[in-house]
C-alpha cells in the first residue's frame, strides 16, 4: 500500500473508532437516563447530536477524499465501502439514543410506574452487542461479528415480550397509558440498536471474508 | 467515460430504478392494506420482501464490481456512492412497507375501531415524497430533491399529532389499546419512511451538487 494511503487509512481507522466511542457513550448514558429518571443525562444525550453528525460528515468525506485521491482497490476498497455503512449505522444509533433520552425526560415528569419487565437487562444486552460489534471491527475478527448477528434474534424476542406485556398493562392501567407507551418505545429503540448493530457486524464480516452476508444468508 | 463503465454505469441506474419501482408499490399496497383492513393484500407485501433484499445485494455488488474494476473518478464515483446509500434506504423503507402491512394484517383481526385522524392524507403525503425523490434521481434534479426536504417536518408534526391524539383515545378507550397502538405505529413507520425519503434526497443533492447536505445545513 503506498505510504500516503496507509497514513489516510490509518487516520479514517481513528475517525470511525472515535465516533463509536462516543455512539456508546451517548447509548448507555441514555439507558441510565430512564432507569435513574436522571433528566440531567438526559439532557446531555440530547445536547450532543450535533458533535455526532458533524463527526459522521467528517468521516464521509474522509473515505470520499480518500477513494477520489488513491482509488485503493481489494481490502482497502472493501473497508471504506464498510466505513461508509457503518457510519451511517453509528449515526442512526445516536439518533436512537437521542429519542431513549427524549421519552427519559418524558417518563421522568410523569408518576413513576411499576412494571414487572426486565427493562435494565435488554438495555445491558445491546450495549454489549455494540462493544462486541467495535471489538469485531477494530481486531477485523469476523467470529466476533457472527456472535453479534446470533444476538439479535435474543433482542427481538425480549421487544416482543415487552410489547405484549405493555399492552395488557395499559388495558389494566389506562391511567397511566402514557408511561406505558414511553416504555414501549424506550424498548422499541434498543432493539432498533440492536439492528443496526447487526448491520455493522455484516460489514467487519463483508471486510474481513469479502462476502455480502445479509438477509439471513450464513456462511 | 470509457465504453465499459458507461455500460455498466447504465446497468446500474436500470437496477436502482427498478428497485425503487419494487419499493414504491410495497408501499402503496401496505397502506392500502391499513385502510382497507385487506390481509391479502398485506400478505402480498411480507411475500415480496426477500425479493427486495435480493435486489439490494445485487445492487450493491454491481456497485463494488464498478468501483474495482473501473475505479471511477468525479462525478462517476459520487454517483456510486450515492447509489450504495440510496439502495440502503430503499431496503428500509421495505421494511417499513413490512412492519405496516404486519400492522395491517393485526388491525384487520381485531374490532374496527373509530379514529378522528387523517391517517390517509399522512399516507399519500409519505408516498408522494417517495416519488419525487426518485423523480429527482431520474432527473439528477436537486431542486426537486430539495422540495422533498421541505416536506419532511410536515409529516414530522403529522405524527406528532397523531402520537398526541391516540393517547387521548387510548385512555378514553383503554379495551381498545390494542388497535389503537397499532395505528400509532403504521403512523411512526410512515413518519421513518418519509426520514428515509429524505435521505435519498440528500443523497441525490450530494451526488449533483458534490456537496454534503445533511442534519439541517441548507444552501
Amino acid at each position: 500500500m503506498p505510504r500516503h494511503l496507509a497514513r489516510e487509512m490509518e487516520l479514517l481507522k481513528k475517525m470511525i473508532l472515535g465516533l463509536s466511542a462516543e455512539v456508546e457513550e451517548m447509548l448507555f448514558k441514555a439507558a441510565k437516563a430512564v432507569a435513574a429518571r436522571d433528566t440531567t443525562l438526559a439532557e446531555q444525550v440530547i445536547e450532543s447530536d450535533p458533535t455526532i453528525d458533524r463527526h459522521e460528515v467528517e468521516v464521509e468525506e474522509e473515505c470520499l477524499k480518500i477513494l477520489a485521491l488513491h482509488q485503493p482497490v481489494a481490502i482497502d476498497l472493501r473497508f471504506i465501502i464498510a466505513v461508509l455503512k457503518i457510519n451511517n449505522d453509528l449515526e442512526r444509533i445516536a439518533d436512537l439514543a437521542v429519542n431513549i433520552a427524549s421519552r427519559a425526560v418524558s417518563l421522568a415528569s410523569l408518576p413513576r410506574v411499576h412494571t414487572p419487565l426486565d427493562y435494565n437487562t435488554m438495555a445491558d444486552k445491546v450495549k454489549g452487542m455494540l462493544q462486541l460489534a467495535l471489538q469485531a471491527l477494530v481486531m477485523l475478527d469476523a467470529k466476533i461479528a457472527w456472535e453479534v448477528m446470533r444476538s439479535d434474534s435474543e433482542i427481538d424476542a425480549i421487544h416482543r415480550e415487552m410489547f405484549s406485556s405493555l399492552g395488557e398493562l395499559i388495558k389494566k392501567h389506562p391511567e397511566s397509558s402514557d408511561a406505558y407507551i414511553h416504555y414501549l418505545s424506550v424498548s422499541r429503540n434498543l432493539e432498533r440498536v440492536a439492528d443496526h448493530t447487526t448491520n455493522i457486524a455484516e460489514d467487519v464480516i463483508y471486510m474481513v471474508e469479502g462476502e455480502i452476508v445479509r438477509h439471513g444468508k450464513q456462511s
